[in-house]
C-alpha cells in the first residue's frame, strides 16, 4: 500500500497560531505532536516511508521536512499553487502509476484528528482489500453529534463480496442542523472523512472518464518531469487546472464506490471553538496552556506562550496569544477569525498573516510552537 | 500658594499598563499627557514650580522627574514606604512650615482626571481665600451619577464669611447604590475629591491635636534632615507611623472644616471599566487604541500597542495588551484585576508585576507608553 498525504492548508482558521506558512498540520494544537507528525506516525507501521508521498507547496515543504526527520525517505510532490483535492490526488496518482500501476493508494489529510490508531490501521487494511476489488473506497465515520461542519455519505446496501463495506447511496454537502439531527438518528448517514483508498489504475481511469482535461494536464506535467521545462510547464498547466474536490469531480459521478463505516474517533477540527471536542478540559471546562493567570474562567480556551495572559472571569471565550499577535473572541464567533486574516491581508501586514516570529533555539519550543520532531 | 502633589500608587488597578513602578499617574491613559504631567500643567499658571512639592517614593521619583522636565525646579519629598495620606501630607506640611509657616498649601492627587481646567484654578483661588481664614478646605464635586466608588461629603450651611463655601455636616464612606442614588437627588451631597486647601500652620495644629504621635514622628524625621542619620531615622520612624487617611485621622474630627462645591468634571478613574466615563468612544461605544483588528466589537475597551490584537465580536469587554502581558476581562469583572497582580506576586513573577519591558528609544513611544514629557 502507498500513502498519499494531502498537506496544503491556508492557515486561516487557527490564526494567530496558524499562518499561511504554518497551517494547522504544522502545529501542535491537540497534543505534543504536530498534526503532520501524528498523521505519519499513524501509518508508518503499515506503510514503509519510501512508499509515502506528501503533496504540499514549496512554502510548507521545508517545515514539513524539518518536522518529520529529513532522512526518513518520504517523497514530496510540490504543487505551485493549491488546486483542491482532485488535482493533488491526480498528481500523486500519475507519479505512483509509474512505480506500481496496480498498487493501492490511501489518501489521507495531514490535519485530521483520529483518536483510535488501531481502529484506523484496521480500516486501512480492510479498505485495501476492498480497493483491490476495483472499488473507490471512502471511509465514513459514524456521527456522534449533529455536526453541520462536515459533509455526509449515505450508505446503501452491504457489498456482498466485501464484509464491512457498503455501497454509496449519495454524498451530502454540509447539512443544516435539522438535517444533521435526522442523520444522527439514522444509522445510514456517515461523516465524509476525506480518507480514500483505491488502486492507482482505478482512480486514473475515473479521472480520465469524469475529468479528462485534468488528466491530460497532469500527464503533460509528468512528461516534462526531469527536463529543463519542468517548472515552466508545471506552472503553466496548473494555472489552467480546475479547483475541484475529488468528491465533486469524480466520486459523486462514479458507480464503483464503496464506503466503510468507522468509529475511530475521527474529527476535522475546523476552528478554535471546536477544540474542546478533542482536547479534555479542566473541572471548569477550560482548556488552558502556557503562562496564563486564570481568575474564574469557565468553558474557555486560553492558549498562551511565555507572555503573561491574564484571563479574568471569561465564559465561553477563546484567547490565543502568540509572540506577535493575540486573538480574543467568543466561541460563537470563532468562524469570524478568517475575517481577521482578510483584514491583515488588506492592510498589507503580511508578517502577522503569513509567518510567525520564531523564537530560537528550536530546542526551547513548547507544545505551542512549531514542531521540533526533526531534531 | 504652595502645591503638594501626592504621587504614590501601587499600580494594580490598571495592570498590565500600570505596574508597581509605573502606577496610573505615570501613564497616558486618558490623553496624550501622563496624569502627573496633566496635574502639573493644571497648576503651573497658579503656582510657581519652586513652590510645588511632589510626595512620592524612590522607585517612582526618577520616572516622575523624567516626565516633568528635570530642570523645572519642582521639589521632591520621598517616602521610604507608602503610609497613606495623613503621613504624606504631614511630611509636606513640616517641610513647608520652614519655608513659609503661614503659607497656604493645596493638596492634589497626581492621578485624577479634571475636565475643566479653568473651573479648577478658580476653585483653588477661592479655596485659598477660605483657607486664609483658618479653615480646612475640602473640594466637593457635584455628583453626576450614583457613584459607589467614591466617598461623599454632606455639606451644611453656607459660611457667612466666605461666599461659595459651606460648613461640613459629615463625611460618608463609599455608599451602596441605594444611598448613592439618594445622594444624587439631594443637592447636599458632594463627591470627596481628596483635594484640600489649608494653611500649613492650621493643618499642623490639627495634626498635633488629633494625631500627636504622628506629628512627633514627623518632627523627629525633620530634625535629622541633612545629617548622617537622616535615612536611618526616616526608615525607623516610618515603620512605626500609622497608615491612616487625612480624612479619617484629622478632617472627620475637626471643627474648622469648609467644603467648596465644584462642577469641574472631576473623576478618580479607578479601573479599566470606568475609562469610558472620561474617554469618548466610537460609534459602537468602543475605545480602541493601537494595532487592533476590530471585527464587530461593541462597548469594549481594546488597548494595544505594536503587536496585533484581533478583537472579534466582543461586547462589554476589556482587553489591554502590553509588550509582555495581556489582560482580558468583561467590564463587570474589572475589579478582579488586582487578583491577577496578587497571583503574579505569589508566583514571584516580579517582572510582569513591578516593571514594564520598555521599548527604547523613548522617542518611539506611543500614547500608550510611559511619558516622554521630559525630553
Amino acid at each position: 500500500m502507498y500513502g498519499v498525504i494531502l498537506a496544503g492548508g491556508s492557515g486561516t482558521r487557527f490564526w494567530p497560531l496558524s499562518r499561511e506558512a504554518y497551517p494547522k498540520q504544522l502545529l501542535k494544537i491537540f497534543d505534543d505532536q504536530t498534526l503532520i507528525q501524528a498523521t505519519l506516525s499513524r501509518i508508518t507501521s503499515l506503510i514503509p516511508a519510501n512508499q509515502i508521498y506528501i503533496v504540499t507547496n514549496l512554502q510548507q515543504k521545508e517545515q514539513i521536512r524539518f518536522q518529520i526527520a529529513p532522512n526518513l525517505g518520504v517523497h514530496f510532490i510540490t504543487e505551485p499553487a493549491g488546486r483542491n483535492t482532485a488535482v493533488a490526488i491526480g498528481l500523486a496518482a500519475v507519479a505512483l502509476s509509474k512505480e506500481d500501476p496496480d498498487g493501492v493508494m490511501a489518501v489521507l489529510s495531514a490535519d485530521h484528528f483520529i483518536q483510535n490508531k488501531q481502529a484506523f490501521t484496521d480500516l486501512l487494511l480492510l479498505g485495501k482489500t476492498v480497493a483491490q476489488k476495483g472499488y473507490l473506497v471512502t471511509i465514513g465515520e459514524k456521527p456522534t453529534c449533529p455536526e453541520t461542519a462536515y459533509g455526509y455519505i449515505q450508505r446503501g446496501k452491504p457489498l456482498t463480496s466485501c464484509s464491512g463495506a457498503f455501497s454509496v447511496q449519495r454524498f451530502i454537502e454540509k447539512p443544516n442542523l435539522l438535517s444533521a439531527e435526522a442523520f444522527l438518528k439514522s444509522t445510514d448517514f456517515l461523516w465524509n472523512t476525506g480518507i480514500f483508498i483505491w488502486k492507482t489504475s482505478v482512480i486514473l481511469e475515473s479521472l480520465g472518464r469524469f475529468m479528462p482535461e485534468l488528466l491530460r494536464g497532469l500527464l503533460k506535467i509528468d512528461k516534462e518531469r526531469g527536463t529543463a521545462c519542468e517548472k515552466t510547464v508545471l506552472e503553466e498547466v496548473y494555472a489552467k487546472l480546475p479547483s475541484i474536490s475529488i468528491d465533486y469531480g469524480v466520486l459523486e459521478k462514479s458507480d464503483r464506490l464503496a464506503v466503510i463505516p468507522a468509529a475511530m474517533g475521527w474529527k476535522d477540527v475546523g476552528s478554535w471553538s471546536a477544540l474542546d471536542e478533542v482536547v479534555p478540559g479542566d473541572d471548569d471546562g477550560n482548556i488552558i496552556k502556557g503562562n496564563v493567570v486564570n481568575v474564574g474562567c469557565k468553558n474557555s480556551i486560553v492558549y498562551a506562550h511565555k507572555r503573561v495572559v491574564a484571563a479574568v472571569g471569561l465564559t465561553d471565550m477563546v484567547v490565543v496569544d502568540t509572540e506577535d499577535s493575540t486573538l480574543i473572541c467568543p466561541k460563537t464567533e470563532a468562524q469570524e477569525v478568517k475575517r481577521v486574516v482578510e483584514i491583515l491581508k488588506d492592510r498589507g501586514e503580511e508578517s502577522y498573516r503569513v509567518h510567525r516570529t520564531v523564537i530560537r533555539p528550536w530546542g526551547a519550543y513548547t507544545v505551542l510552537e512549531e514542531g521540533d520532531g526533526g531534531t
